[in-house]
């Protein structure tokens, strides 16, 4: 017998399978959302190290990463190229019209894609994707919408895990893992 | 038969439902109470992008936005103007006092204002407004003049939570929210 | 019957009844912790709005508060004016001695101080002081030597909590609350 | 009758005895993980007081600290040479060659060495020092090749807790806080 969880949690994986592109969503999921402000604006940005391993080991593995966000910075630009992000869109409001720029930009249909956000912005992407993620501060009504929430929060792991995740539902984490252990 | 805990929950949605302006302290209310101090003082405060993306709904609602706060703070002002606040009264010791001026300005008496606080300085507004709230780290003595208390931490997501209480209670969170599956 | 938990309390009540000078350590204490450093040393200090407001309580009821830490820093020098901390001695490797400098300073005998600490080299004064009183995060060694525990953490609260304890105790706690009812 | 989990206290205590030189990792260790970003990359660095003390205890106590890192900063420079660090490697993707450089130049073996870390980058030096030590945050592929794992977190005094361990397990720790009660 498969309980509902698990019927979820293996249609999760098998939508995971599909990725060829990770997209990601910035403040509460690449960030953990909080805003700092100095007089003349957002005046830093905090991300994480895990967060970054993760997005690396997925273009390692062949799966390009992608950001599309509502709100614009200078800073993002600066952690989006140390990354090697492969396509970024900024201060986009309706982030379903990105969703298709970006589909017709890296030629891929959002059938291959996979994207983790966290509001009811987020949504005319979460619903259009192959493989929707949130992070648990998400609000139930975007987590009804999604395929598979991460435990760990926004901007301290969440991506990291989501990484993995997609990894290892692709039969590819267990390589790289062994990798650091010869 | 009902619960003490439901029948407060109801008086608190129906004073909710009066709310023509919402009104904000800063520190511990928009941000999690923490003072980023470089050697001339203040240098940060940091917001959160959940708390901004609910003033903007409350906004697009019809509702308006306010902040009455004891500190002074240039980048209050910056943070302020991005989301289009309508009404703002920095370094009020005061804020009783801040109240009423604030009600003349927007042309409303407090029976229509709701305010969110943290600490026994926003006890005069608290005690005035139809629709008091706190955030959790709030005392006991506060929260006993107070309607409601969020669960998110302030500038954490307790705005946000306020914000689409406010919205539930006057029947306008379901379209806004279906808007973004559309 | 009294159990040993409330003796514990009632002891503490009676040592923070006599507090005419609370000192507080800085990192830790009135801070996280967290030291933010830029490649030129330390470039921001994190402060608390509560805390404040309980240092500024505590001044209006009469009991002056001071500071005694281990590191320097101008970013305390500019918060301790903004406080109105009656003394300030930093950089202090043996803080014993800096209790003593203090109590001549302020013409009080360490019986009629209260210390806030939250590790080992805290020990010199809080093993002096009438009313020793720790972080949660300080180590079972250092709790074995204060008299009371705050459940805020440092930079969280903590202070404030102390600060309201020692009020309470003194008798003074009420009529201050109270007053912002009126 | 011994339990496994005593066994492997045991065994991390044995292992602990025969550190002559600690190393440790940067991000997610001697800090929380969050990358602080600026326009220009990465602008403060957040480390934790009771860490640095922890360090010098170690010192103190003749024990020499080291740090192997993958990424790079002067920010990190500034804080090694303020906690007196014997020996810095920066921007090291392969830590298993820095280990190898870092014996020799400090005239030690891997058998006299600990390290502690948080991600699988790590383990080409988790799986050749004599005792290995994780954060909680790291995954659990990564926690299978180490002999202990602290409680408190990276940047909130997971390095103290090992340096406490360390000198405890080498019977330094008792006289070290003693002291403080002289």
């Amino acid at each position: 017998m498969t309980t509902p969880i698990e019927a979820a949690l293996k249609e999760a994986q098998q939508r995971a399978r599909d990725v060829r592109v990770m997209i990601f969503d910035v403040d509460g999921v690449l960030t953990d959302g909080r805003l700092y402000y100095g007089p003349e604006g957002e005046a830093l940005k905090v991300f994480h190290v895990l967060d970054g391993h993760g997005m690396k080991l997925l273009n390692s593995a062949g799966i390009r990463t992608a950001i599309i966000t509502g709100r614009s910075s200078p800073i993002l630009d600066k952690r989006a190229h140390d990354l090697g992000v492969a396509w970024m869109r900024q201060g986009q409001e309706t982030k379903g019209a990105a969703l298709i720029d970006l589909c017709k930009d890296l030629q891929v249909s959002p059938d291959e894609c996979g994207y983790m956000g966290d509001d009811i912005i987020d949504l005319p992407v979460l619903t259009r994707v192959r493989f929707a993620a949130a992070v648990p501060a998400a609000s139930a009504f975007v987590k009804q919408h999604v395929h598979w929430v991460a435990q760990a929060s926004g901007g301290m792991g969440a991506v990291r895990e989501v990484c993995n995740f997609i990894l290892a539902a692709q039969g590819k984490l267990d390589a790289i893992q062994q990798a650091f252990l010869e």
